[in-house]
């Protein structure tokens, strides 16, 4: 609608999540990014380490990227950073403790001299290109969060970031309502509003109903507790440390990213830790039971996590013992169900009594509910609805609830990645789509892997692969030795012999009988045999040598 | 503990449910089977078909099995069931419905005339071998299900089958209390209770709830409404043809087994499908908008399904168009939730409004919750407790609560599939654990394909495959030409080239250096030169012609 006039706003990234991993703001050829986030690859994208936002829409506007900002410490906002300052040099502004923790990431990875890291503070103003940004508190799994007020010449956007209201948080800090209020005095043109738990009613609960848990957990457990969850919840770590302190236990932190996660914390001052509470790993394992507190990772079930390698009993430090609880202080990410709960059942299996989200209260969201939902956008007070940070159906869920708290439906943006949402003269309306999509990351290729290769990875498993070789006279195209054939993935050695000497016969038949495209017809034919003998389809890789 | 003595029961299957798919009962040389159903492969089970419970232990004890007894209709109970009648000449007892469903599917299978079927009705006893059997009510989310009071030389066994306690359930015919308390006051000896909802409190809503739910949808939706749930829901059915029937909405089936189901439903008298409301798809699809109202498959989110092709615009007879609502009213089985939340984004991204359990009361599940396994065990009081049907967390879950139920803990038997479990004077033991896990069905071969297999199969899909192949003087071990060399699933097209290039040198000098072993040696040149360029470990197959 409006050619280099008005602002844009773009979340960047593929299908998935909508605009979680980064988004831009563009006016008048300067460009603001807000959060470098990776997704972690869906089952069916095979081998994939992980994702990130394909950022070429801004490589080919290098010049116009004029700052980034990040708004908290979680991976799906911070794990693409090191791709981003390989190809911008410019500023980033983050609250302490996630400059902390990207500091923490981007020195195990040699990087961290590249990032010029700029700290802030919730309340803190700055500029960027023609972009004023004011960041305010917002509650979320993780302290010093903020959300985003940013002032644009065609008006104000609030940036909600990853929030809830906690009223009674870990820290003592509640969500900013103040600020909130004082932009809709202002007038706020966009809202753009954090979706994950549209679909959840009602009103999130308080990190604090933990506390209440973990004392039961631990007044009841007469053996070793051990705790799992994320490396960066700093203030699920403080609980840990609490309760510990309460009921007379050490506490040890066990994995690199959740230690070196905890020293940060305690540098930054943001995790207290006393010495009398803490002690080495070493040295809480030769405590008694009843007097052990272990922190790890793993409560996604990530089969190298110390959790995981728990379960299977390939963890070197110890292992699971009758009497030992066990606890996943975390929600179950989309897509991992069946690791976990394989990891719960493999737990049980080794004595442990194991407590998770489905039978204790030992986790609760970072996200707003319905009524939270209801709230920021009663207190906002916003022209325009952009809900962002949740799949389609979250989205559309907040939609509606943005409906009956009065927005109509025409003011509100429910758009997938690439969309470009523009705004100009108090109007909204949609543009372009820009082309990219998700990056595939594999080792040390970035981008090298797209959806043909994975299609080619998904038919490799579907079932397996028979590999032929066939000498042949180049004159008069006889096969001159029995063809070498073998298989993997698609039959158990027992039942191949069998099979693979009847399908010798058919390729040295099928040799024999054609004289031009011999690899695709012999492949045609070792197909519909071993589809006639098996009802599968294996991959078959056909080479001839002519001599 | 005891040879041959005394009653054996045995849950078979491999790791996950435990005793979901098939249970035996021994005593004496005479085994009673109870279920033969079939488990859907979890995400990393790759190309496999379907699951089966490994029938070894009664294939070497063939003239032992006296008897089939089938609880209810849904494939974890029966979808094993072609497998057993090739097996097994012996008599299956199930109720109407039930046997309904079995015909329709071994029908479909050219097998219906194996099959040694028995009709019984709740309240029918009979024998098998040593055990009297008496069949009783209970609800399910399918209708004519039962449990079982099974009569032992060492007591009475009480088997829950998959139940719930629903007070007002849709064909107006509540579980059996009447019985459990008969047996309860002829004395039970073990209970094997159904801990599949053993982690969720309270009480499963009624399906009577739905009826509600789908009023105010069809009250408020104006255009088509599709609602996709599984073909055996014959109860669910009726609630949407009644709400059809309300609302003014013809009603249409679509899927093959959905309509032979109803057509199956209607025959035996457990649908009530008026001509006046019943029509044809095709008929449907040129009625007005306001006036359809389709079911079908899909819930799952299985690409091949009605709906799931409705997602991606590849289903044939119909497009999803603006206006469209469309209810999954299913429950998503964990390991589908990425399928079914991608269903639902996609049918989203074609201009429907989708409405699933997450956000209205569109499905409730057929298991019993924490206080109507209190009330069962209540009922019951049975001396010994086996927690069946769910994973060994539910298990561990439903001994909690039967503990405090009163129930001591070593009366309770917490054990995964193949343990024996021996009754003998009133004691419970835990026997051996017979050999054998899940068997996997794929394509034609059943059981052909193990974990090493399934491995090999992962292992190609992580990073591909590369093939080399290399002709050379069986003399002088020189290579006679360019070596061959192809990727799949490894690297891009456009990247591919260099890096093969490169690589053609690696084969060439590396074949040069040696003399013995030569594939191994190629193999792992090329594999450290491949981990070296891009950090990535593809199969790589070698062969050598020597001519």
């Amino acid at each position: 609608m409006m050619k280099n006039k008005g602002l844009k706003i773009i979340p960047i990234g593929g299908s998935g999540e909508i605009g979680k991993n980064m988004i831009a703001y563009e006016y008048n050829e300067n460009i603001l990014v807000v959060d470098a986030g990776m997704m972690f690859p869906e089952n069916d994208m095979l081998g994939i380490d992980y994702i990130i936002p394909d950022m070429n829409y801004l490589l080919e506007r290098r010049q116009q990227v004029k700052g980034i900002v990040i708004t908290h410490g979680h991976e799906d906002h911070i794990g693409a950073i090191r791709h981003v300052i390989e190809e911008f040099n410019v500023p980033i502004y983050t609250t302490r403790l996630t400059r902390g923790l990207l500091e923490v990431k981007l020195t195990r990875q040699n990087l961290v001299d590249l990032a010029d890291l700029h700290t802030v503070m919730a309340g803190d103003s700055i500029t960027v290109g023609p972009f004023n940004i004011e960041f305010f508190h917002v509650c979320h799994s993780i302290p010093d969060s903020v959300g985003l007020g940013i002032d644009t010449p065609e008006g104000l956007v609030v940036h909600s970031g990853d929030f809830k209201f906690d009223q009674t948080p870990v820290d003592n800090w509640p969500s900013d309502f103040n600020k909130l209020v004082d932009f809709s005095n202002r007038g706020v043109l966009a809202l753009l509003a954090d979706s994950t738990n549209s679909i959840t009613s009602g009103w999130t609960a308080s990190e604090r109903k933990l506390d209440k848990a973990l004392d039961d957990l631990l007044g009841n457990a007469k053996g070793r507790v051990i705790i799992a969850s994320f490396a960066s919840l700093i203030s699920r770590m403080q609980q840990v440390v609490n309760a510990g302190m309460k009921h007379g236990r050490k506490v040890a932190f066990a994995g690199t990213s959740m230690v070196e996660n905890a020293k940060m914390g305690v540098k930054l001052g943001y995790l207290n830790l006393p010495d009398s509470v803490h002690v080495s790993l070493e040295n809480a394992l030769n405590l008694p039971p009843s007097k052990v507190l272990i922190m790890c990772t793993g409560s996604q079930g990530e089969p190298t996590s110390i959790l995981g390698r728990l379960s299977t009993g390939r963890y070197k430090l110890f292992d699971i013992q009758e009497g030992d609880t066990v606890v996943l202080s975390s929600h179950t990410i989309p897509g991992n169900e069946e690791s976990v709960s394989g990891t719960i059942n493999r737990l049980f299996q080794r004595g442990a009594d194991v407590i998770y989200e489905d039978v204790a209260p030992v986790h609760v969201s970072g996200h707003a509910s319905e009524e939270e939902l209801k709230l920021l956008l009663n207190l906002v007070k916003p022209k325009f609805l952009i809900p962002i940070h949740g799949e389609l159906r979250h989205l559309h869920q907040l939609s509606h609830i943005a409906q009956n708290v009065g927005i109509p439906k025409e003011n509100i943006a429910v758009v997938e990645n690439g969309h470009i949402i523009e705004f100009h003269n108090e109007k909204m309306g949609i543009g372009d789509r820009i082309p990219g999509s998700y990056i595939f990351v594999d080792g040390l290729g970035v981008g090298d892997i797209g959806p043909s290769v994975i299609r080619e990875r998904e038919q490799l498993s579907r079932a397996g692969i028979v590999i032929i070789n066939v000498v042949v006279d180049k004159h008069s195209g006889e096969p001159l030795y029995n063809p070498s054939i073998s298989s993997y993935g698609f039959i158990s050695q027992e039942e191949s012999d069998i099979l693979m000497s009847r399908l010798e016969k058919v390729v040295i038949d099928s040799v024999r009988k054609i004289n031009d495209d011999q690899e695709k017809k012999i492949r045609k034919a070792v197909i519909s045999f071993l589809h006639d003998e098996t009802h599968r389809r294996p991959m078959v890789f056909v080479s001839i040598s002519k001599i």
